[in-house]
Protein backbone atom coordinates (compact mmCIF):
# COMPACT_ATOMS: atom_id res chain seq x y z
CA UNK A 1 0.00 0.00 0.00
CA UNK A 2 1.76 3.28 -1.35
CA UNK A 3 0.11 5.91 0.49
CA UNK A 4 0.79 9.34 -1.98
CA UNK A 5 0.33 12.34 0.02
CA UNK A 6 0.08 15.70 -1.94
CA UNK A 7 3.30 17.54 -1.37
CA UNK A 8 4.32 20.97 -0.55
CA UNK A 9 3.32 23.52 -2.89
CA UNK A 10 4.57 27.34 -2.80
CA UNK A 11 1.30 27.93 -1.10
CA UNK A 12 1.91 25.59 1.29
CA UNK A 13 5.77 26.44 2.28
CA UNK A 14 7.62 24.27 4.58
CA UNK A 15 7.15 26.98 7.36
CA UNK A 16 8.34 26.83 11.10
CA UNK A 17 5.22 28.61 11.50
CA UNK A 18 3.35 26.32 14.20
CA UNK A 19 0.24 28.76 14.52
CA UNK A 20 -0.14 28.66 10.70
CA UNK A 21 0.52 24.74 10.18
CA UNK A 22 -1.50 23.87 12.82
CA UNK A 23 -5.00 26.18 11.61
CA UNK A 24 -4.48 25.16 7.92
CA UNK A 25 -4.39 21.16 9.15
CA UNK A 26 -7.37 22.26 11.54
CA UNK A 27 -9.14 24.32 8.90
CA UNK A 28 -8.44 21.26 6.55
CA UNK A 29 -6.29 23.43 3.60
CA UNK A 30 -3.43 20.51 4.52
CA UNK A 31 -3.95 17.20 4.45
CA UNK A 32 -0.12 16.05 2.88
CA UNK A 33 2.46 14.97 4.65
CA UNK A 34 4.32 16.51 7.43
CA UNK A 35 8.29 15.83 6.84
CA UNK A 36 10.19 19.32 7.02
CA UNK A 37 6.86 21.08 8.33
CA UNK A 38 7.18 22.80 11.06
CA UNK A 39 10.47 20.87 11.88
CA UNK A 40 11.41 22.69 15.01
CA UNK A 41 8.15 20.71 17.05
CA UNK A 42 8.25 17.49 17.90
CA UNK A 43 5.65 15.21 15.42
CA UNK A 44 3.99 12.22 16.25
CA UNK A 45 2.47 9.21 14.87
CA UNK A 46 -1.46 8.64 16.12
CA UNK A 47 -3.16 5.62 16.90
CA UNK A 48 -6.69 6.16 19.12
CA UNK A 49 -8.37 2.03 20.01
CA UNK A 50 -11.66 1.70 22.24
CA UNK A 51 -10.33 1.57 25.91
CA UNK A 52 -10.80 -2.35 25.92
CA UNK A 53 -7.92 -2.60 23.21
CA UNK A 54 -6.07 0.59 24.51
CA UNK A 55 -4.81 -1.48 27.31
CA UNK A 56 -3.33 -4.28 25.40
CA UNK A 57 -1.77 -1.57 22.86
CA UNK A 58 0.35 0.47 25.75
CA UNK A 59 1.56 -2.85 26.51
CA UNK A 60 2.90 -3.29 22.73
CA UNK A 61 4.65 0.00 22.80
CA UNK A 62 5.93 -0.76 26.03
CA UNK A 63 7.64 -3.99 24.73
CA UNK A 64 8.51 -2.13 21.19
CA UNK A 65 9.95 1.00 22.48
CA UNK A 66 12.19 1.27 19.17
CA UNK A 67 9.34 1.55 16.97
CA UNK A 68 6.48 2.74 19.69
CA UNK A 69 7.78 5.18 21.97
CA UNK A 70 4.72 6.71 23.48
CA UNK A 71 4.95 10.75 23.88
CA UNK A 72 1.51 10.92 25.50
CA UNK A 73 -1.67 8.73 26.18
CA UNK A 74 -5.08 10.64 26.63
CA UNK A 75 -7.62 10.21 29.18
CA UNK A 76 -10.28 7.95 27.46
CA UNK A 77 -12.89 10.09 26.02
CA UNK A 78 -10.66 13.03 25.67
CA UNK A 79 -9.51 14.87 22.77
CA UNK A 80 -7.12 17.42 24.20
CA UNK A 81 -3.43 16.05 24.62
CA UNK A 82 -2.09 18.82 27.41
CA UNK A 83 0.69 17.45 27.61
CA UNK A 84 1.75 17.94 24.20
CA UNK A 85 0.19 21.60 23.84
CA UNK A 86 -1.95 23.68 24.90
CA UNK A 87 -5.08 23.84 22.15
CA UNK A 88 -3.81 19.88 20.36
CA UNK A 89 -7.48 18.69 19.54
CA UNK A 90 -6.68 15.28 18.19
CA UNK A 91 -10.16 14.79 16.21
CA UNK A 92 -8.74 18.41 13.88
CA UNK A 93 -5.43 18.75 14.13
CA UNK A 94 -3.93 15.81 12.57
CA UNK A 95 -3.62 16.46 8.48
CA UNK A 96 -5.04 13.08 7.51
CA UNK A 97 -6.67 10.19 9.30
CA UNK A 98 -7.21 6.46 8.30
CA UNK A 99 -10.29 5.01 9.97
CA UNK A 100 -9.83 1.18 9.98
CA UNK A 101 -13.08 -1.07 10.99
CA UNK A 102 -12.48 -5.25 11.40
CA UNK A 103 -8.42 -4.38 10.71
CA UNK A 104 -9.09 -2.93 6.86
CA UNK A 105 -8.53 0.02 5.72
CA UNK A 106 -12.53 1.99 5.52
CA UNK A 107 -12.05 6.16 5.26
CA UNK A 108 -9.55 8.35 4.99
CA UNK A 109 -10.53 11.73 5.99
CA UNK A 110 -9.13 14.98 7.22
CA UNK A 111 -11.01 15.25 10.29
CA UNK A 112 -12.76 12.72 12.83
CA UNK A 113 -15.37 14.85 15.12
CA UNK A 114 -17.87 13.26 13.75
CA UNK A 115 -16.12 9.53 14.59
CA UNK A 116 -15.13 10.71 18.09
CA UNK A 117 -16.56 8.54 20.96
CA UNK A 118 -16.22 8.04 25.08
CA UNK A 119 -14.51 5.22 25.06
CA UNK A 120 -11.58 6.66 22.60
CA UNK A 121 -8.07 6.36 23.65
CA UNK A 122 -5.70 8.55 21.82
CA UNK A 123 -1.89 7.66 21.45
CA UNK A 124 0.79 9.63 19.97
CA UNK A 125 4.34 7.87 19.02
CA UNK A 126 7.63 9.50 18.64
CA UNK A 127 8.04 9.98 15.24
CA UNK A 128 11.87 10.53 12.92
CA UNK A 129 10.79 13.67 11.63
CA UNK A 130 11.52 14.59 15.25
CA UNK A 131 15.28 13.60 14.74
CA UNK A 132 15.77 15.20 10.50
CA UNK A 133 16.13 18.39 12.03
CA UNK A 134 19.34 17.51 14.33
CA UNK A 135 20.18 15.99 11.02
CA UNK A 136 19.96 19.24 9.18
CA UNK A 137 21.36 21.00 11.86
CA UNK A 138 24.26 18.22 11.65
CA UNK A 139 25.13 19.33 8.34
CA UNK A 140 23.42 15.92 6.86
CA UNK A 141 21.54 16.45 3.53
CA UNK A 142 18.35 14.20 3.77
CA UNK A 143 17.31 13.35 0.22
CA UNK A 144 13.22 13.19 0.72
CA UNK A 145 13.31 16.59 2.13
CA UNK A 146 15.36 17.88 -0.33
CA UNK A 147 12.89 16.50 -3.42
CA UNK A 148 9.76 17.61 -0.79
CA UNK A 149 8.69 13.94 -1.16
CA UNK A 150 7.46 11.62 1.70
CA UNK A 151 10.39 9.56 3.85
CA UNK A 152 9.94 5.60 2.22
CA UNK A 153 8.71 3.24 4.84
CA UNK A 154 9.32 -0.66 4.42
CA UNK A 155 7.49 -3.68 6.10
CA UNK A 156 10.59 -5.80 7.50
CA UNK A 157 10.99 -9.33 8.25
CA UNK A 158 12.01 -7.76 11.88
CA UNK A 159 9.47 -9.24 14.37
CA UNK A 160 8.07 -7.02 17.43
CA UNK A 161 7.09 -8.84 20.75
CA UNK A 162 3.41 -9.21 20.87
CA UNK A 163 1.01 -8.35 23.27
CA UNK A 164 -2.53 -9.22 22.99
CA UNK A 165 -3.93 -9.28 19.42
CA UNK A 166 -1.01 -6.39 18.44
CA UNK A 167 1.86 -8.35 16.89
CA UNK A 168 3.36 -8.21 13.46
CA UNK A 169 7.11 -6.95 11.24
CA UNK A 170 8.31 -4.14 12.29
CA UNK A 171 8.22 -1.09 10.03
CA UNK A 172 11.57 1.11 9.12
CA UNK A 173 12.02 4.14 7.41
CA UNK A 174 15.04 4.41 4.96
CA UNK A 175 17.22 7.25 4.28
CA UNK A 176 20.55 7.10 2.15
CA UNK A 177 23.72 8.26 3.25
CA UNK A 178 27.13 8.30 2.54
CA UNK A 179 28.95 6.16 5.22
CA UNK A 180 30.70 9.04 7.32
CA UNK A 181 26.93 10.83 7.41
CA UNK A 182 25.51 7.29 8.43
CA UNK A 183 28.52 7.24 11.27
CA UNK A 184 27.14 10.45 12.14
CA UNK A 185 23.67 9.87 11.87
CA UNK A 186 24.45 7.18 14.51
CA UNK A 187 25.75 9.41 16.95
CA UNK A 188 23.02 12.21 16.53
CA UNK A 189 19.98 10.04 16.32
CA UNK A 190 21.06 8.03 19.57
CA UNK A 191 20.43 11.37 21.19
CA UNK A 192 16.65 10.62 20.57
CA UNK A 193 15.73 7.86 22.37
CA UNK A 194 11.88 8.88 22.65
CA UNK A 195 11.63 9.16 18.77
CA UNK A 196 13.05 5.77 17.57
CA UNK A 197 16.53 6.79 18.75
CA UNK A 198 19.76 5.25 16.13
CA UNK A 199 19.15 2.94 13.04
CA UNK A 200 18.19 -0.58 13.56
CA UNK A 201 19.93 -1.62 10.04
CA UNK A 202 22.33 -0.15 7.71
CA UNK A 203 23.31 -2.08 4.30
CA UNK A 204 21.98 -4.87 2.35
CA UNK A 205 18.17 -4.55 2.65
CA UNK A 206 17.63 -8.23 1.61
CA UNK A 207 18.98 -9.05 5.54
CA UNK A 208 15.82 -7.13 7.32
CA UNK A 209 13.26 -9.41 4.00
CA UNK A 210 13.48 -6.06 2.13
CA UNK A 211 13.98 -7.13 -1.46
CA UNK A 212 13.26 -3.59 -3.34
CA UNK A 213 14.04 -0.23 -2.30
CA UNK A 214 11.99 1.37 -5.03
CA UNK A 215 9.13 -0.01 -3.41
CA UNK A 216 8.06 1.82 -0.37
CA UNK A 217 5.18 -0.24 1.77
CA UNK A 218 4.62 3.57 2.70
CA UNK A 219 5.59 6.84 1.46
CA UNK A 220 7.79 7.49 -1.30
CA UNK A 221 10.84 6.00 -2.74
CA UNK A 222 14.33 7.67 -3.15
CA UNK A 223 17.23 7.06 -4.79
CA UNK A 224 20.01 5.48 -3.05
CA UNK A 225 23.57 6.25 -5.09
CA UNK A 226 26.49 3.90 -5.31
CA UNK A 227 28.31 5.65 -2.57
CA UNK A 228 25.54 5.59 -0.04
CA UNK A 229 24.41 2.90 2.21
CA UNK A 230 20.39 2.77 2.86
CA UNK A 231 20.27 3.43 6.21
CA UNK A 232 16.80 2.10 8.65
CA UNK A 233 14.87 3.17 11.50
CA UNK A 234 12.01 1.77 13.40
CA UNK A 235 9.16 3.75 12.08
CA UNK A 236 5.79 5.03 14.11
CA UNK A 237 4.15 2.90 11.23
CA UNK A 238 4.76 -0.33 12.89
CA UNK A 239 1.45 -0.25 15.02
CA UNK A 240 -0.66 0.14 11.69
CA UNK A 241 0.81 -3.26 10.97
CA UNK A 242 0.05 -4.24 14.29
CA UNK A 243 -3.64 -3.56 13.90
CA UNK A 244 -3.60 -4.98 10.86
CA UNK A 245 -2.73 -7.86 12.57
CA UNK A 246 -4.63 -7.31 15.67
CA UNK A 247 -8.16 -6.43 13.34
CA UNK A 248 -9.83 -4.16 15.83
CA UNK A 249 -13.37 -3.88 15.38
CA UNK A 250 -12.79 0.32 15.37
CA UNK A 251 -9.49 2.07 15.09
CA UNK A 252 -8.29 5.28 14.03
CA UNK A 253 -4.80 6.35 12.49
CA UNK A 254 -2.76 8.69 11.24
CA UNK A 255 -1.78 8.45 7.32
CA UNK A 256 1.65 7.49 6.94
CA UNK A 257 3.95 10.85 6.61
CA UNK A 258 0.93 13.16 7.99
CA UNK A 259 1.49 13.50 11.45
CA UNK A 260 0.38 15.25 14.60
CA UNK A 261 2.33 18.68 15.18
CA UNK A 262 3.22 19.15 18.68
CA UNK A 263 3.83 22.04 20.86
CA UNK A 264 7.13 20.93 21.99
CA UNK A 265 10.22 21.56 20.59
CA UNK A 266 12.57 18.85 19.04
CA UNK A 267 15.61 19.99 21.42
CA UNK A 268 13.50 19.01 24.49
CA UNK A 269 13.78 15.29 23.78
CA UNK A 270 17.67 15.26 23.60
CA UNK A 271 18.81 13.19 26.32
CA UNK A 272 22.62 14.66 26.38
CA UNK B 1 53.96 -4.49 3.91
CA UNK B 2 52.24 -7.26 6.40
CA UNK B 3 53.35 -7.48 9.91
CA UNK B 4 53.24 -10.91 10.99
CA UNK B 5 53.88 -10.96 14.90
CA UNK B 6 54.02 -13.87 17.10
CA UNK B 7 50.52 -14.42 18.72
CA UNK B 8 49.39 -15.62 21.87
CA UNK B 9 50.10 -18.71 22.71
CA UNK B 10 49.13 -21.32 26.06
CA UNK B 11 52.05 -19.95 27.90
CA UNK B 12 50.99 -16.22 27.21
CA UNK B 13 47.29 -16.49 27.96
CA UNK B 14 45.25 -13.32 27.02
CA UNK B 15 45.53 -11.83 30.45
CA UNK B 16 44.65 -9.00 32.58
CA UNK B 17 47.79 -9.18 35.18
CA UNK B 18 49.32 -5.38 34.05
CA UNK B 19 52.77 -6.28 35.98
CA UNK B 20 53.06 -9.43 34.80
CA UNK B 21 52.12 -8.73 30.82
CA UNK B 22 54.93 -5.69 31.70
CA UNK B 23 57.40 -7.35 33.19
CA UNK B 24 57.33 -10.14 29.96
CA UNK B 25 57.51 -7.24 27.34
CA UNK B 26 60.29 -5.52 29.48
CA UNK B 27 62.35 -9.16 29.69
CA UNK B 28 61.80 -9.01 26.11
CA UNK B 29 59.97 -12.60 27.17
CA UNK B 30 56.31 -11.29 25.02
CA UNK B 31 57.71 -9.52 21.56
CA UNK B 32 54.05 -10.03 19.85
CA UNK B 33 51.01 -8.16 18.92
CA UNK B 34 48.69 -6.86 22.51
CA UNK B 35 45.35 -7.14 20.71
CA UNK B 36 42.91 -8.24 23.81
CA UNK B 37 46.25 -8.20 26.26
CA UNK B 38 45.86 -6.63 29.72
CA UNK B 39 42.70 -5.38 27.95
CA UNK B 40 41.72 -3.08 30.62
CA UNK B 41 44.49 -0.53 30.21
CA UNK B 42 45.27 1.50 27.68
CA UNK B 43 47.21 0.74 25.17
CA UNK B 44 49.52 3.20 22.66
CA UNK B 45 51.01 3.67 19.57
CA UNK B 46 54.44 5.28 20.19
CA UNK B 47 56.42 7.34 17.66
CA UNK B 48 59.95 8.71 18.74
CA UNK B 49 61.73 11.54 17.00
CA UNK B 50 64.65 14.36 17.83
CA UNK B 51 63.02 17.27 19.46
CA UNK B 52 63.88 19.12 15.84
CA UNK B 53 61.08 17.29 14.16
CA UNK B 54 59.03 16.42 17.02
CA UNK B 55 57.50 19.98 16.78
CA UNK B 56 56.38 19.43 13.39
CA UNK B 57 54.53 16.05 14.66
CA UNK B 58 52.96 17.82 17.02
CA UNK B 59 51.23 19.89 14.77
CA UNK B 60 50.51 16.82 12.69
CA UNK B 61 48.80 14.96 15.48
CA UNK B 62 46.65 18.53 16.37
CA UNK B 63 44.92 18.92 13.05
CA UNK B 64 44.29 14.75 12.18
CA UNK B 65 43.17 14.05 16.22
CA UNK B 66 41.06 11.03 14.92
CA UNK B 67 43.51 9.20 13.73
CA UNK B 68 46.54 10.66 15.54
CA UNK B 69 44.83 11.48 19.36
CA UNK B 70 47.93 12.29 21.71
CA UNK B 71 47.67 10.60 24.68
CA UNK B 72 51.40 11.74 26.11
CA UNK B 73 54.35 14.15 25.09
CA UNK B 74 57.58 13.46 27.09
CA UNK B 75 59.96 15.53 27.73
CA UNK B 76 63.04 15.86 25.23
CA UNK B 77 66.04 13.09 26.28
CA UNK B 78 63.11 11.89 29.09
CA UNK B 79 62.85 8.02 28.52
CA UNK B 80 59.78 7.72 31.30
CA UNK B 81 56.55 8.70 31.02
CA UNK B 82 54.87 10.04 34.62
CA UNK B 83 51.51 10.91 33.09
CA UNK B 84 50.96 7.04 31.52
CA UNK B 85 52.33 4.98 34.41
CA UNK B 86 54.58 4.94 37.54
CA UNK B 87 57.54 3.10 36.14
CA UNK B 88 56.74 3.15 32.12
CA UNK B 89 59.86 3.09 30.53
CA UNK B 90 59.82 3.67 26.56
CA UNK B 91 63.21 2.05 26.12
CA UNK B 92 62.16 -1.22 27.24
CA UNK B 93 58.31 -1.79 27.73
CA UNK B 94 57.06 -1.40 24.22
CA UNK B 95 57.15 -5.59 22.74
CA UNK B 96 58.59 -4.76 19.25
CA UNK B 97 59.83 -1.55 17.68
CA UNK B 98 60.70 -0.73 14.29
CA UNK B 99 63.59 1.86 13.96
CA UNK B 100 63.64 4.09 11.30
CA UNK B 101 66.37 6.03 9.01
CA UNK B 102 65.60 8.01 6.21
CA UNK B 103 61.70 7.13 6.04
CA UNK B 104 63.22 3.62 5.60
CA UNK B 105 62.76 0.17 7.75
CA UNK B 106 66.22 0.41 9.19
CA UNK B 107 65.56 -2.43 12.11
CA UNK B 108 63.36 -4.42 14.65
CA UNK B 109 64.03 -5.15 18.00
CA UNK B 110 62.64 -5.19 21.41
CA UNK B 111 64.70 -2.73 23.55
CA UNK B 112 65.67 0.93 22.60
CA UNK B 113 67.91 1.45 25.60
CA UNK B 114 71.21 1.48 23.12
CA UNK B 115 69.32 4.07 20.01
CA UNK B 116 68.09 5.94 23.29
CA UNK B 117 69.61 10.56 23.01
CA UNK B 118 69.08 13.46 24.62
CA UNK B 119 67.17 14.67 22.31
CA UNK B 120 64.30 11.89 21.60
CA UNK B 121 60.56 12.96 22.25
CA UNK B 122 57.89 10.27 22.75
CA UNK B 123 54.71 10.67 21.57
CA UNK B 124 52.18 8.17 22.87
CA UNK B 125 48.91 8.18 20.63
CA UNK B 126 45.91 6.52 21.23
CA UNK B 127 45.20 3.11 19.99
CA UNK B 128 41.90 0.97 19.21
CA UNK B 129 42.41 -2.08 21.13
CA UNK B 130 41.09 0.44 24.11
CA UNK B 131 37.62 0.86 22.84
CA UNK B 132 37.88 -3.13 22.08
CA UNK B 133 37.01 -3.66 25.60
CA UNK B 134 34.23 -1.29 25.53
CA UNK B 135 32.82 -3.08 22.90
CA UNK B 136 33.58 -6.60 24.42
CA UNK B 137 31.62 -5.44 27.27
CA UNK B 138 28.87 -4.64 25.34
CA UNK B 139 28.34 -8.00 24.22
CA UNK B 140 29.87 -7.73 20.57
CA UNK B 141 32.53 -10.38 19.31
CA UNK B 142 35.41 -8.94 17.39
CA UNK B 143 36.74 -11.49 14.89
CA UNK B 144 39.91 -10.92 15.51
CA UNK B 145 40.53 -11.53 19.18
CA UNK B 146 38.22 -14.75 18.64
CA UNK B 147 40.90 -15.77 16.41
CA UNK B 148 43.77 -14.64 18.74
CA UNK B 149 44.98 -12.27 15.45
CA UNK B 150 46.18 -8.38 15.30
CA UNK B 151 44.06 -6.93 13.92
CA UNK B 152 43.60 -5.77 10.42
CA UNK B 153 45.18 -2.65 8.94
CA UNK B 154 45.07 -0.71 5.73
CA UNK B 155 46.74 2.21 3.97
CA UNK B 156 43.25 4.33 2.84
CA UNK B 157 42.61 6.88 -0.17
CA UNK B 158 41.82 9.50 2.61
CA UNK B 159 44.22 12.10 3.02
CA UNK B 160 45.11 13.33 6.40
CA UNK B 161 46.36 17.73 7.13
CA UNK B 162 49.90 18.12 6.16
CA UNK B 163 52.10 19.79 8.93
CA UNK B 164 55.54 20.53 8.16
CA UNK B 165 57.16 17.34 6.38
CA UNK B 166 54.34 15.00 7.83
CA UNK B 167 51.42 14.04 5.78
CA UNK B 168 49.92 11.00 4.11
CA UNK B 169 46.89 8.19 3.81
CA UNK B 170 44.88 7.92 6.98
CA UNK B 171 45.42 4.38 8.31
CA UNK B 172 42.37 2.36 9.32
CA UNK B 173 41.37 -0.27 10.93
CA UNK B 174 38.86 -2.75 10.44
CA UNK B 175 36.44 -4.89 12.25
CA UNK B 176 33.67 -6.87 10.32
CA UNK B 177 30.05 -6.49 12.24
CA UNK B 178 26.90 -7.17 11.60
CA UNK B 179 24.25 -3.88 11.04
CA UNK B 180 23.15 -4.20 14.61
CA UNK B 181 26.55 -4.23 16.10
CA UNK B 182 27.93 -1.79 13.92
CA UNK B 183 25.78 1.07 14.86
CA UNK B 184 25.94 -0.28 18.78
CA UNK B 185 29.91 -0.15 17.71
CA UNK B 186 29.68 3.42 16.41
CA UNK B 187 27.49 4.24 19.84
CA UNK B 188 30.20 2.70 22.69
CA UNK B 189 33.48 4.31 20.67
CA UNK B 190 32.01 7.32 20.18
CA UNK B 191 32.20 7.79 23.89
CA UNK B 192 36.04 7.28 23.22
CA UNK B 193 37.38 10.48 21.04
CA UNK B 194 40.90 10.09 23.06
CA UNK B 195 41.02 6.56 21.05
CA UNK B 196 39.72 7.32 17.31
CA UNK B 197 36.36 7.65 18.89
CA UNK B 198 33.59 6.88 16.11
CA UNK B 199 34.15 4.83 12.63
CA UNK B 200 35.25 6.70 10.01
CA UNK B 201 33.78 4.46 7.26
CA UNK B 202 31.67 1.10 6.85
CA UNK B 203 30.81 -0.48 3.91
CA UNK B 204 32.40 -0.81 0.75
CA UNK B 205 35.99 -0.76 1.12
CA UNK B 206 36.53 0.57 -2.62
CA UNK B 207 34.62 3.67 -1.35
CA UNK B 208 37.95 4.49 0.56
CA UNK B 209 40.48 3.01 -2.07
CA UNK B 210 40.66 0.03 -0.31
CA UNK B 211 41.05 -2.68 -3.25
CA UNK B 212 41.11 -6.15 -1.20
CA UNK B 213 40.63 -6.70 1.91
CA UNK B 214 41.54 -9.56 2.53
CA UNK B 215 45.41 -7.86 1.87
CA UNK B 216 45.78 -5.47 4.60
CA UNK B 217 48.94 -3.31 4.79
CA UNK B 218 49.66 -4.11 9.04
CA UNK B 219 48.37 -6.85 10.84
CA UNK B 220 46.56 -10.08 9.90
CA UNK B 221 43.38 -10.67 7.39
CA UNK B 222 39.92 -11.86 9.12
CA UNK B 223 36.85 -13.22 6.88
CA UNK B 224 33.80 -10.54 6.49
CA UNK B 225 30.91 -12.62 6.40
CA UNK B 226 27.94 -12.20 4.22
CA UNK B 227 26.01 -10.48 6.68
CA UNK B 228 28.47 -8.60 7.96
CA UNK B 229 29.61 -4.88 7.18
CA UNK B 230 33.43 -4.00 7.25
CA UNK B 231 33.39 -0.89 9.69
CA UNK B 232 36.75 0.80 9.61
CA UNK B 233 38.14 3.15 12.30
CA UNK B 234 40.85 5.70 12.46
CA UNK B 235 44.07 4.13 13.25
CA UNK B 236 47.47 4.93 15.15
CA UNK B 237 49.31 3.30 12.64
CA UNK B 238 49.32 6.45 10.19
CA UNK B 239 51.81 8.54 12.21
CA UNK B 240 54.12 5.37 10.38
CA UNK B 241 52.70 6.16 6.73
CA UNK B 242 53.64 9.65 7.41
CA UNK B 243 56.61 9.36 8.56
CA UNK B 244 57.72 7.17 5.33
CA UNK B 245 56.50 10.19 3.90
CA UNK B 246 58.33 12.85 5.76
CA UNK B 247 61.79 10.22 5.77
CA UNK B 248 62.98 12.10 8.92
CA UNK B 249 66.75 10.81 9.59
CA UNK B 250 65.67 9.28 12.37
CA UNK B 251 62.92 7.59 14.13
CA UNK B 252 61.57 5.14 16.46
CA UNK B 253 58.13 3.79 16.35
CA UNK B 254 56.17 0.43 17.94
CA UNK B 255 55.60 -2.40 15.47
CA UNK B 256 51.90 -2.72 14.29
CA UNK B 257 49.62 -4.47 17.09
CA UNK B 258 52.93 -4.13 19.27
CA UNK B 259 51.81 -1.42 21.55
CA UNK B 260 52.94 0.39 24.41
CA UNK B 261 50.47 -0.72 27.66
CA UNK B 262 49.75 1.84 30.16
CA UNK B 263 48.73 2.14 34.06
CA UNK B 264 45.32 4.14 32.86
CA UNK B 265 42.64 2.29 32.94
CA UNK B 266 40.62 2.44 29.09
CA UNK B 267 37.23 3.71 31.50
CA UNK B 268 38.58 6.69 32.78
CA UNK B 269 39.27 7.58 28.66
CA UNK B 270 34.90 7.15 28.53
CA UNK B 271 33.54 10.76 27.60
CA UNK B 272 30.05 10.61 29.16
Amino acid sequence: MTASLPTATSEWPLTNDLAAVRRAIRQGRWTGHTSGVAQDHVQGNVVILPEQQANDFLRYCQRNPKPCPVLAVSEPGEPMLPTLGADINICTDVPQYRVWRDGELAQECADISELWRDDLVTFVIGCSFSFEQALIEAGLSLRHIDQGRNVAMYRSNMPTLAAGPFEGPMVVSMRPLRAADAIRAVQVTSRFPQVHGAPVHMGDPALIGISDLSKPDYGDAVEVMPDELPVFWACGVTPQAAIRQARPAFCITHAPGAMLITDLFNSQLASF
